[in-house]
């Protein structure tokens, strides 16, 4: 039985995400999804709650054929003992994927296996992109798997990114 | 659709959670099990992470039929927030379950429904209980489902236990 | 002018803490009453929220002759910077009162003039004196005065108190 | 009987801020002055400590006839968490005034009453403006109230505010 | 080269604490002196500062012939990444002193080799028995090396620990 | 007997701070060096450990006919409490050394001796200068002691500072 470990915001969880988890896929048994930042929220980078982050995760993969977890992981503002704190609150893994090189660095001086893969660099671009086009009212529904426009539409996201966005941009 | 919240601390799961999950699964559709404490482990009172925590839980439920979620809550140490902090954690949730007074007080306070039942009681008593067994090498198997001794057998829990109450014993 | 700092949990605010400050009223123009502990709640040795006890305090020394500000001062679990904390969070002021010796013995190391007096010990006594009647429902209202027992009332402070002293007692 | 809620850094308080309490009078016969970012001091953005801003407003508004609190109110970082911290550390209000889109969104998700107004911006861009002139040595004193320009002298708040400055611009 | 790494509250630094150094020179080069608790002062438990602890350690071991190095380390409050937190604020060490069980089982847990010593007890033992003597006013001076009794004398640390002392045992 | 406090980052100890014990210790018999950002590590801005950085400082000044005390201290984010926190967890000091206005301004409130040097900004534009030099490969041995070579090459240094700085220029 392998387990793997793939961190990341998740704001929202889009379709660079879900093709991530069928790539990794191929090589594990189970994989935790480490909801990374669990503690931030209502703010341009961050606009969804650890909560609402859980259910999109859920339920895009409720018909894959693998064992998921997700996990909300609250920074703890020091990346000397982020991996530790890592490994405390998810089900013990065998892999790690990231493409962050941060991430990266700190498991590669745990001992702990790291992949990354071409297709991270996507995704990252796509979270980014994807908030922009909620701010701006453009098209994002076709980015995300359906059941994250659910979620997003049931917490009234879209109102709740473009109002602090204002508030990011005006500084207070 | 109707979503249940059940607090616990669940060090470990144990079959007193467990009937109380069967017990919830005859009003919900979906239940959210949330982990107190999330931070602590390696304690007399909290010996287990979270991630071990999470393991226990859902390889506990996995042939349950109801969809759960496992949700890590670590504390905050305010209780005037907890409620705010819970929901923020957690998929949302329509009903709250606890036979814990302060919970029950911070949830009303809240506007939260929550709702008791004897049972609880059991489970607090069970929680104690099964340490005090672990600690004094007794038989404790039985009071937990069964994935929840691979467990505590992959995490050498027992010998964790022993070890750290004798420091908890001793002062330090 | 002369301001004094009166540090206390004011849990609630009684008649002893009311003769304090009409003692203190003969050294000083004006008096800051500081609230410690103020993001602890719903415990049964901090029942009330900050917000409270500044309602309590401001509404039982309205008709005072004496300028007064209640200050929610949170805790830093640092004895070694907590002067330095409090003169941050305070309007500058020339004497401390207090009769805690750890209070005493940190202003005096910080070079702060601080005085204490035998009705201090009285005061602290009736808060828990205070609250155990709280718990017990036998008469307090007699002890406070009497805009602290709207205070009280209007929070369903005693329903809370005996709540959370039960959780206090049980163990969780 | 009706209080009020206006939230704000008070860096310094100055007339715009004093327009606004006295608008708001015309709604509420109380009224809490939350200080935020309570626990930050001696920054460009943030020169004043939390008892010196409760001087400025308590002095500025004596002579006002409605009821006020000063209340610092310090960051937690969390904004999943901060109306239910407002919440605590404040006396109970009925309607909260801001212009601040993030500020607007939190309360309104929690269900608050949330009011906001033209002038709110106008104060927002004085903040920012009168600290550009008291490190630049030009005219200040006349935006302020009377009080407050007495505040920031014995505070020594100018020379405090230019050396901080350097040390942001250079960073360290 | 090797270097070794013992941990202590040293509150104070006393004759078993530097017995412990000889018996650890004999097997390394260097020797880390990790401060526990280091934010913690003026407490029946933590009455010294972490400066007054570097100083009496560093003092203490001045002629010895080994490199040694006095590190504060604070509490994090969570013992699964208490292993890491150590790592990071000390120089790199190859071996862990000591007989406290749960520093043991977390060292052990991490992989690191730790060795624990019958004698370690007795300095456990002579720390609280030395805290009451002081405490007392009975002799103490005889129990820690001669330079640990000018860092107490400098620091009025005997009318301290009595002052907080009383603070513990009333409660405030 | 004089002792002298000087503060920075040490990300890594170079030349211009070697020359600054040397002016420094013209003046004082002790000196004590504070390892700012402690619990910082693993990023552009701050790349090493505060472990690493104590071998740094103690292996270049083990020559140097000064005692010198290498200490550790993390951020508390709150300036007005960073003098006292500096000075509990530090040996008692006389003067205190600095050329950021900051520091000065804080030192200068609480009434401590600073004293400043046109020697200080060019090593703070070293320190950035020496990172920059890492991340490009090009030299950067010759600006800094012989024993940090060593502590930046036995931690992989450059490679971790490459790493980290890919991670802060993208964005996460």
């Amino acid at each position: 039985m392998t387990r793997g470990f793939y961190i990341g915001r998740f704001q929202p969880f889009h379709n660079g995400h879900y093709s991530m988890v069928e790539r990794i896929a191929e090589d594990v048994d189970e994989l935790v999804l480490g909801i990374g930042s669990a503690g931030d929220s209502h703010s341009t980078r961050n606009p969804f709650t650890a909560g609402e982050r859980i259910m999109m995760i859920t339920k895009s993969l409720v018909d894959f054929d693998l064992v998921t977890y997700a996990v909300p992981i609250e920074d703890l503002e020091r990346n000397s003992v982020w991996v530790s704190h890592v490994q405390s609150m998810s089900p013990d893994f065998d892999i790690a994927y990231s493409n962050n090189p941060l991430v990266i660095q700190l498991f590669h001086e745990a001992g702990v296996d790291v992949r990354q893969s071409p297709m991270f660099n996507r995704e990252v671009l796509e979270g980014t992109e994807l908030r922009e086009r909620m701010i701006d009212d453009e098209d994002w529904e076709g980015l995300v798997p359906d059941p994250v426009v659910d979620v997003v539409e049931e917490a009234n996201g879209i109102e709740r990114l473009q109002m602090v966005n204002d508030s990011d941009s005006n500084g207070t």
